[in-house]
């Protein structure tokens, strides 16, 4: 490579974010920093075509106004779908349609040889990120654990990003922790899934169902302002003041998660456990459960030594974990 | 290296075994036959002096059998124990009954500058035998599940063993099942262990007590002449008869393991899943209704191209597994 510059791509499932960055494998202070960003909603049309014609226009236009003029730059994109291989097949992504789109190639064509292009999985993105210059940093050993809408997680061993064998590792959210009659449906078509029970979705759509009930009571109600409206925060603030429907519902799903966490850290035994996304940073009480579950069951030579930190670099951490991963791989 | 001999031992609870490979990494037919091996019976002085005696004069014995005169030597112990960091640091051993005891560098110094010492967990060692010469030859990434008395597993991502920031990864034995009031106790100290259901002390234990019981029937007490004799063969050979009690058992003990292992699959992503140890071999309906509840149960992009093979080094895999890593460390 000739320069330290890389192109960061965030394409989630409402907005695409972009960044242009300097010097992230030095590993300086500042580095995270972004010589420029952009963000926009993804938009109606969802056609392959459109979004990488969109994403190819985007690279010069960001790099004219980082007043940057690399001949050869990578450009790393966390994508939010299931890859296929290294090559950024991607196999299915919910969020745009699509299925067997050869994003990567695709990309390369239409960017040229001016550019390296290399897709990950969004959630690899980000723990990639976290691992090399946020909360996972000095460590070589990371496990990460995200609650948002889904509960995603990633990994790093030895300093190498797991991508598996097919670029599905580490789907903690859809490991299995409830497997009799009793099981629900989780979004992915099988049940029992751990993000069935205590992803950010599932919990405030039972939320709302359960508290829609004539008879149910919940200070949740009140502060969300109707049961239709209630969300994991106002879950969790009700739990706070000792809510009982909140603790009974807390006191069945976070020894779920807890456990879940728990046998990942037991089987792959990291130095840093992260923990991100909303859901286990700003529900604080459902943290504290899921927390107390974890301790509980992990295999304890596996706790021994074990540091657990808080996600550092927030919504950056895809843009900085895809533009590093893709500058190795350049 | 200036040799491509290596020593593997195997020190389990029962048996010190011993062999001399030659052209281990060169992968060539035949060579995970041994120049020469030995197997003893660990006895009853386990003191780390007296193994670490036994063992630096086996190698020189075993080196003059083999007629091998190289100079510089590596030496792979794969130890039943649980180690702390790379340096064969051992934090406990409950067969040897030691604790802290600093294995690797005991054997370096009494071996002096001849040989590389280098200690393995001996599941670990196994594992990485089959990866590398058995069945997973030809992958980079392998999951292998060992089922004897308790429940091991080793894996290899991109062509790495994983060991763990401490050296305790894949203790999926210790994976919880079961978290509510029922869970067994397991003999980690902790409940809910898979291995506490389905590893074959677990369920040999479980089976006698329940078949003493006067009115307990089942054709495993006739097959083991008696219900203090009844092992996991003789209740897999009950169950294919279609005996109700091993019947019962397995419907609630396999899908557990059946769970465990698609919930390791699910986070590991490997190409290959090996199955091994008499557990998973020799009790072939066990095994059934254990795949079964995997399949069922294994997050379906995971599943896409796995291939499920039978461990196939035998007892050899662990002596050639530590050789092989030994080599690879030196």
């Amino acid at each position: 490579m000739s320069s330290d510059i890389a192109v960061g791509f965030d394409l989630g499932g409402t907005n695409l974010r972009a960044a242009v960055f300097q010097g992230l494998r030095s590993g300086h202070a500042g580095v995270t920093t972004p010589l420029v960003q952009r963000r926009e909603a993804i938009g109606d049309d969802r056609s392959p075509e459109h979004i990488v014609e969109r994403l190819a226009k985007m690279v010069p236009e960001l790099l004219r106004e980082a007043q940057v003029g690399a001949l050869h730059l990578p450009v790393g994109i966390g994508f939010a779908g299931m890859l296929n291989g290294k090559q950024g097949m991607v196999a299915n992504a919910p969020n745009f349609g699509w299925r067997e789109v050869p994003l990567g190639a695709m990309l390369r064509k239409r960017l040229g040889e001016r550019y390296t292009a290399s897709v990950y999985n969004d959630v690899n993105a980000i723990a990639y990120g976290e691992f090399a210059l946020g909360a996972g940093r000095g460590s070589q050993d990371m496990l990460a654990i995200f609650g948002g809408t889904g509960i995603g997680a990633g990994a790093v061993i030895d300093g190498r990003l797991v991508e598996g064998a097919n670029n599905s590792a580490l789907e903690l959210g859809h490991t299995k922790i409830v497997f009799d009659d009793s099981a629900r449906a989780c979004s992915c078509g099988l049940h029992g899934c751990v993000e069935a029970y205590v992803g950010g979705a599932a919990l405030q759509a039972r939320a709302r169902q359960e508290l829609s009930h004539k008879r149910a009571r919940s200070a949740a109600i009140a502060l969300a302002g109707g049961a239709d409206k209630v969300n994991p925060g106002h879950l969790d603030a009700a739990a706070d003041e000792g809510d009982d429907y909140a603790l009974c519902l807390y006191s069945e799903v976070a020894p779920l998660l807890g456990v879940a966490i728990a046998n990942a850290v037991t089987l792959f035994n990291p130095k840093v456990l992260v923990l991100g996304g909303g859901l286990l940073s700003r529900t604080p009480v459902l943290r504290a459960h899921v927390l107390a579950a974890f301790e509980v069951a992990v295999n304890p030579p596996a706790l021994a030594g074990l540091r657990i930190e808080d996600a550092m670099l927030g919504d950056d951490a895809g843009l900085i974990g895809s533009a590093l991963l893709a500058s190795g791989a350049a």
